[in-house]
């Protein structure tokens, strides 16, 4: 058993979620599983960290090949406590961050704290990938994203060798069928924002509150190499995630402006 | 004075921070100012968004020009509230989040609540600045970052109309004496990432408890057009900031790979 491989599993909507489990049992198929999950649903965390509170980590449940851990923090302080605290000295193969409940494709990439860990886990030069599918249900039917899943682990874990790093896939199923998911398509993230409509309401006591609510407005739908067009037309859309956020034409811009 | 401007301000460290009342303060030199930061220390919170919880605002203080509000969110939702809540339909002409006690150079522009603000004002199409100083010290010298974010916020007006959208970004003062400070550099983000070690101890009940704690990498301290070196050379380092974070190169590698 000594080369086994060894596999981290985290996500964003706590080691309760089902994506989760389905996760790691993507992930058990492939070697050894250590997983660490938040202990509650950290949805929209992005890539926050716990700086102004400890950590606390607690044993879920332990089996053969794999162990499931729950922390009181965020998806990158499980990417973090992983690497810098449990894992030091060993070598990890891959990061499995998810399965979502929901899309991360376009500018979701950036709200994502199930991307969040995989970006994360790709700063410690471990393959990343961030699976999610396009269906908030607790209940969602993971089997297509369980089996493209599968694909592309399949796929990265073969050629990990021979593609560079840092290394972070942000992947994302369609919510249809498994039988009507047409194939895998590389793509690059969409452009487009999204714009919030806050649900107002009075709480007991009189006063206002607002809630998030809104709509991702797609400026490029036509776009056939973005992954909101692979999506909409039942592709799995497979989109390789750096982060060197410098924007090098606005460089050239605001030479002679900012000075 | 219906041709002031409109600024619209915000940060992390929360309303009651020094860095805050500085950025509030070079705002109101430029125009009417609506300000609306989180109401307790939001560090380190990224782009991270409140979808499971409501929000609730309350006006902190409001003079000639000005006006302060509280959210009990993160800086993103401060941003989202100003523009699709209460800025509907009118022209904003600035965003500026800060100024922020600690900097947010280099791979810090991913976990920077400071930077997740104003990213977010720049979907709106909004010129937005992060304006950071490097020293996280809560009575910091904030007398260099100021002058020095008075005088970007001047060019960034005066040539808006000229300059592409989105437009965001991301100002670091090094920490010394304004008289030291050499001047403003275009830099693009530093490569490198943090390495944590967890601070372990036991609480009162005797349950081992874990903070963060770490120390940046600098994968290229020699590079004298990253934003790291101009800090670290008495010079303010602003990077132009853009959200597509697909890696294309990648994109080329992962060819046949991922199928």
């Amino acid at each position: 058993m000594e080369n086994r491989r060894l596999i981290f599993v985290t996500n964003d909507d706590s080691y309760m979620s089902k994506g989760f489990r389905a996760a790691v049992n993507i992930a058990r198929e492939f070697g050894d599983v250590v997983a660490i999950a938040p202990d509650r649903v950290q949805s929209g965390m992005s890539q926050a960290i716990t700086i102004n509170n400890p950590l606390f980590i607690r044993e879920v449940e332990r089996g053969e090949g794999y162990e499931i851990h729950a922390l009181s923090g965020t998806p990158v302080d499980c990417a973090k406590i992983a690497f810098d605290h449990i894992f030091l000295g060993r070598k990890v193969d891959l990061v499995i961050s998810g399965i979502n409940h929901g899309s991360n494709a376009a500018v979701n990439v950036m709200y994502s704290g199930t991307m969040g860990a995989a970006i994360e886990g790709s700063f410690y030069g471990v393959p990343s990938i961030g699976l999610s599918l396009d269906d908030h249900a607790a209940d969602a039917d993971f089997e297509g994203a369980v089996e493209y899943g599968r694909q592309i682990v399949a796929s990265v874990l073969e050629a990990a060798d021979r593609l560079p790093r840092p290394l972070c896939l942000n992947v994302n199923v369609p919510r249809c069928p498994k039988s009507a998911i047409k194939g895998i398509r590389l793509c690059r993230q969409t452009r487009g924002f999204w714009r919030e409509a806050f649900y107002a309401r009075k709480d007991p006591q009189g006063r206002d509150y607002f809630w998030l609510t809104g709509a991702f407005q797609n400026a490029e739908p036509q776009a056939e190499d973005s992954d909101e067009w692979a999506l909409a037309h039942y592709y799995v859309a497979v989109v390789p995630v750096q982060v060197d956020m410098t924007d090098y034409k606005m460089l050239d811009a605001l030479n002679g402006v900012v000075k």
